[in-house]
């Protein structure tokens, strides 16, 4: 006897080896795992799910965020970027408490589940706190601690020493919800030596490493002062790159730079919205595609952008692309809806964003029967151009439902709202008192 | 005793006379108008709305769209202009009925009230059955018939024949909430002739004029062949040019064509997501506006964008603004919400789109206790970053309820999307057929 079906939804699977449309199709899910695709099943489960005018299709895969940023939402919006970052921003952090991350952390998953995101790939701070809240809250994320050392050298052992006790402690926990990442926070803000140590220890632990890559002008142009090169070069002169880097940003790449990334196989995660609102640039998505690259999507932190919404996400990815170029055909729906899903598992490095026999079952149900998404044609189309986080009715993740008929199952959604705003309360009135 | 009393809110009064925000206030509509705005009351009346935890607002404006291609969302995406609207689009619109304009439109109005839109300005074909959607709906619209003619003398007095007909009929129609519009569709499939009897008419009317000004990079280079100058130079050398013409888009401007359409005093309808989407260009919004000029927002047709929301359209249209320029400062949250309600409802001539004693009661309220709108720190700020259509709770145009608690009180919005399925689905199997 399976877990759960679900039955009578148009199922996308994603699946490059399958028919990428199932009119009617069948899911079904055991131990965590997707048992069978189908038209139909003789199977029988515990539970069965009428998915009839739904979309049933992989989980959203969020490759890039700050998740315990939501409580900084709203705290601070257009500004220059110095403004944002140094009188704003790393005020607030520096004030963060556990039980600050650990309250938005928490409402983060409550808004990527409703939203449909059943993944995430986390670089933050107090990051124990972020592994316990995604421990609860049953997502999946590959977590890692972001270290920065500016060069000075016992600060980098510090942050090393922090990082690797995280890897050692939380590394496959959560019932292997959890994986877990070094996160040396830039080329401009890691020294040399901190980036060759990460790098050699998480080869030895065998985990990936999570790394802003060239998302401002001003990061290309500190690193052509201190190194003569740009942070490709750099990294790749030091042996940095390969296929278990994830590299957020990547705006400012030369054609040089692509070249490197294509040969190494880095995977990139793209930040559409964040890139926008903070005014960093266009990323050159479409000649990455070209090139065979691995581009997924990310949300970046929530004080930028100013939500966890993938589908929003989805829809600026292509459209950027669009205007940058004056050309409606570049990055088409389907292409960025596998950087929304199939992308995002491989650069993760885990079965999931692809509905297929033996992987995770991380599913989302989307709701069809909605007005801005009538008439339908195609659903690919509708997924990416018209729907929006809130059109999606069900959540699964590893064969948990986390959300069902747009009720969380295990949280309570008022009670984390109410933390975050405590919490977030609190805080700022720390900050204040501190700058008086 | 007054109709509808909406209290405990957060009030956005978008008055520039008025304080912008009231924490708890309250509204006061009586006869389809805004009766008072304060902190408290001690009028009465029928109906009491709680909206603790909620921004009460001006309904948005959307000054630009083809509601009745919502029948055509997510039809054809992803290709280049030419394909997608000589191939696709007009074909399709040659074979559409007045039911299907009807089915369209209707489903356009339900869409519009459920993500907030109180007010529209559309520019379309088989437009006495948009007037009689709108009738129907509650809602509040600007209409207009699109006219072109293509330099033939022939269709252009029978299209401004059909313009006249339509303006005398509707104009001022359903208790005032239909207004109309002459629509010639733009300088470069409208002749000198046909821009110039429409813009006398439109006087002699006393109505304002609706048009599609340098949507694109190819009607810039006809408009200089046919004419050695570009739209906005024609138009003004022909005296179009007043305070009385929308102009949508307005992408390819010059430095000179801004100082005209300041001069002019001309409203110009940004329409970010189908600019980005059919890769038409980003237009100098941040010019504009630094110029005085008044600026407003339209999501222009749902095969263009594919929704109506009007708050992704907020948001896009300053990410875009801020990208171009790598200025995260530019067009900030409180300019851009006003493009989206007060500019709006100056450009159409309605006393909408601002929170005033004696103006229009075309109210939203927007429920901010969800965890993406959390925690709360600037109320505009998450309206324009955070929020999207589906927070709406409740509509109200001219002091009717529209929408409360989400649902719809006046249309059955099942038979809504049941009857535009079908008239889709009818439609395109007319095109198919037409094309074997």
């Amino acid at each position: 006897m399976a877990d759960i079906i679900i039955e009578n939804g148009t199922v996308l699977t994603m699946d490059p080896a399958n028919e990428h449309t199932l009119k009617e199709g069948t899911v079904v899910i055991e131990d965590g795992l997707i048992k069978d695709i189908s038209l139909s099943t003789n199977e029988r489960a515990d539970t069965v799910i009428d998915a009839s005018g739904c979309v049933v299709m992989p989980g959203l895969i969020n490759t890039h965020t700050h998740a315990g940023m939501t409580l900084l939402r709203g705290y601070a919006d257009d500004m220059a970027l110095n403004q944002w970052l140094e009188d704003n921003i790393w005020p607030v952090e520096a004030q963060m408490s556990d039980d600050d991350i650990y309250a938005g952390t928490l409402l983060a998953c409550v808004e990527m589940i409703k939203s449909g995101t059943t993944s995430f790939a986390d670089m933050y701070i107090h990051v124990e706190m972020v592994a316990k809240a995604v421990e609860r809250s049953g997502m999946r994320a590959a977590l890692s601690y972001g270290m920065i050392d500016f060069g000075d050298s016992i600060r980098a052992d510090r942050e090393l020493e922090e990082g690797k006790r995280f890897v050692k402690k939380w590394n496959g926990s959560a019932d292997g919800r959890i994986t877990t990442m070094y996160g040396p926070h830039a080329p401009n803000t890691c020294s040399e030596e901190l980036l060759i140590r990460v790098r050699e220890q998480a080869e030895h632990d065998n985990v990936k490493v999570h790394i802003h890559v060239l998302e401002t002008e001003d990061e290309l142009n500190q690193m052509k002062e201190q190194y003569g090169m740009c942070s490709v070069n750099m990294l790749d002169r030091i042996g940095f790159l390969d296929n278990n880097i994830l590299a957020a940003h990547c705006i400012w790449l030369s054609g040089g730079d692509i070249e490197i990334l294509r040969e190494r196989k880095v995977n990139v995660s793209h930040n559409p919205v964040s890139n926008m609102k903070l005014g960093s640039g266009i990323a050159p998505v479409k000649e990455l595609i070209d090139k065979g690259i691995n581009v997924s999507l990310g949300t970046d932190g929530c004080a930028s952008n100013n939500n966890l919404d993938m589908f929003e996400e989805m829809k600026t990815a292509t459209l950027m692309q669009k205007v940058s170029k004056l050309d409606p055909s570049l990055v088409p729906a389907d292409t960025v809806l596998k950087m929304g899903t199939s992308n995002g598992g491989r650069a993760l490095g885990i079965k999931s964003g692809i509905l297929k026999k033996g992987y995770n079952a991380d599913v989302i149900i989307v709701d069809m029967n909605k007005p801005h998404l009538t008439p339908l044609y195609d659903p690919i189309s509708h997924i990416v151009y018209s729907a929006r986080g809130s059109d999606v009715r069900t959540t699964i993740v590893q064969g948990q439902i986390l959300m069902d008929n747009y009720e969380l199952k295990f949280l309570d959604e008022n009670t984390v709202m109410e933390d975050a705003r405590k919490a977030a309360a609190d805080l700022i009135e720390r900050v204040d008192i501190k700058r008086e």
